[in-house]
């Protein structure tokens, strides 16, 4: 409860190495989350080579994170090893399907986020780049993904190097809704978001990129509509190309 | 660790009510799960009430949680809060694609398991509804989801009535790739899997089923090629109408 209620993302970490049986144990505890049908839905590519970090981080914007940290963890929908598995087992598996991509992803994130909360119990940093999917195409060259597996998580991991300030949430009422959902007024977006843009550094964040709102600065700057298009197109392109539409 | 190491889902619960302080503290702590641009990309609908209760169970293919549980989450992928937040502060929400969907997929995610390892470690019982995304469509309709919010994820919770067995999983080695994925070849195949296609209970239902393999199963019985397909467009369906295609 402690750990996770303090959490903050760590993006420098020391040179200190990460040993491998302790990265197995997280993994194999990790895969006790719930799985659908107890299949199992993913795999994880594990990065320690410098050279794969080098080709990873342009898929990941060049955040300095990949190639500072000792592990790079790539979570991936994993339905060919169930596949496979079918094939040698005079079975003919149907899950080059939409539904088969969602079920693998959402297999994949809950696996990845008690990985995530089992790292960090035992002091580990993490930060996890939401960058997987917007160049998917590219991590698949370079991870060797074949069909039926597709990135949808990265995370860095190492020793802490810094004890940066926790970020904000919304308050619970914001996203918490009794019996069916209660759609927001104004004044309902003026409560819940007032203290978020009260804040000095989103004030300051505000100023800086000379905008009239922080809402602004996410549409016009951090994720604009033209750039959502396009890597929804390239979203669904990768999701056809590993065989999932 | 050990709370996760030990884990086993839930279907059975007591009488006892889950206390709203108690579920709002698990709630507010699982919000510190990363999530994309901090926006917090999802909500939560809360069902205590026995006649929604009744009303989401034939969505669950009325597997007996979801009666039987003092409270049902249902937590989905929500880009209406923020769009709406936009609309109040003149920016343009440009969150209308299939990468909005998945950005808001996994923030919900890794908010549900949070979710799930604290409501664990407090000794509440949960079992994961990987039904959800099956019957979307029934559920935006009970729950009353507006456009930009789609569910993908249920959790029953309860405190424990039952302490079943604990589940298999496949060895480690079947789902950690070093630097690149490598593919299985049937010797791997039968490596990964033999444990799991020995154990008595998967044995017994092989043959009370009159197949073949474990494998058969799966896909002859659970998880058909035909219901996936069909799935698969309803949910390409609800993702169009939920104005995220």
């Amino acid at each position: 409860m402690e750990t996770i209620k303090n959490r903050r993302s760590i993006r420098k970490y020391k040179r200190d190495e990460v040993s491998t049986p302790l990265l197995n144990e997280l993994l194999e505890t990790a895969a006790r989350a719930q799985t659908m049908g107890n299949l199992q839905l993913y795999s994880v590519v594990v990065t320690h080579d410098e050279s794969m970090k080098e080709r990873l981080a342009p898929a990941h914007f060049n955040q300095p994170m990949v190639k500072g940290a000792p592990i790079v963890l790539t979570f991936c929908a994993d339905f060919n090893r169930t596949s496979q598995w079918c094939r040698c087992r005079k079975a003919d598996p149907g899950y080059d399907n939409m539904l088969s991509f969602m079920n693998a992803a959402s297999d994949a994130l809950l696996f990845c986020q008690n990985f995530c909360n089992l790292a960090e119990e035992r002091g580990l940093g993490i930060c996890y780049l939401g960058t997987t999917i917007y160049n998917a195409g590219q991590i698949i060259d370079i991870l060797k993904l074949p069909k039926l597996v597709v990135p949808v998580a990265t995370i860095t991991v190492g020793w802490p190097d810094e004890y940066p300030p926790q970020s904000d949430r919304l308050p619970l009422a914001s996203f918490v809704h009794q019996e069916t959902y209660h759609n927001y007024t104004p004044a309902d977006i003026d409560r819940h978001y007032s203290a978020k843009e009260a804040l000095p550094e989103n004030i300051h964040f505000v100023e800086i990129n000379q905008k009239e709102t922080l809402a602004q600065i996410f549409t016009d700057i951090r994720y604009t509509r033209e750039a959502n298009v396009a890597i929804s197109a390239n979203l669904l392109e990768v999701l056809k190309q590993q065989g999932f539409m």
